[in-house]
């Protein structure tokens, strides 16, 4: 075991790229990573699992077909599986995922905005 | 699906006693707990999961038996399951904790600080 704390803000300041998810530590088969967005991302779904986002700063809006929920700093919230998403950030936000190993941040929906999966920082 | 964030904050108005978690989140069947600390806690371990530490406010520090790391706000520690730990503050720190459903706060070591499970708040 290695007895160093994870600082976000230190993973946060080795990469600048947008909508690529870093990860940062693993628990059992769930990953924790830290995520640079802004602007609009794609509608997609996770069909089997739930996802969190914990705002570490700015605020974010994420829609959903029938509504929106927007989260600042120190927020987060609960993105049940098979609800279609779609995050929004009007300015640069920084946010920390968790979800289970193997999960593509695009979900159903692949294209330009799929990011690598597994990639340690 | 209720659209509303969850405010760490505003959770940990809620409560003033320490040691006893409280859920504010679930996704799939991990529970997202806060948490007040202060002093030393008991030796214990949790046999079946990785348990994730996350600092709110405050500074913690969770010694094992060959060490200890130190927690400042804004950071993070994963616990791999089966390894003794005691987490200890000096002052009062707010914690942010994810771990399976069902497990207990002192792990194998039950006593006068097991806090009841699965309170929400």
């Amino acid at each position: 075991m290695d007895k160093k704390a994870i600082n976000f803000q230190e993973k946060l300041s080795k990469f600048t790229e947008q909508w690529q998810p870093k990860v940062i530590a693993q628990m059992n088969n769930y990953q924790f990573k830290v995520v640079k967005i802004q602007n609009d991302f794609v509608w997609h779904k996770h069909e089997d699992t739930d996802e969190v986002f914990i705002v570490l700063d700015g605020q974010i809006r994420i829609d959903f077909r029938d509504g929106d929920v927007t989260l600042n700093s120190g927020e987060m919230f609960v993105i049940p599986k098979g609800i279609e998403h779609k995050p929004y950030s009007k300015q640069e936000a920084h946010i920390l995922l968790v979800e289970p190993e193997g999960v593509l941040n695009t979900g159903n929906t692949s294209g330009d905005m799929t990011a690598e999966n597994d990639v340690w920082i």
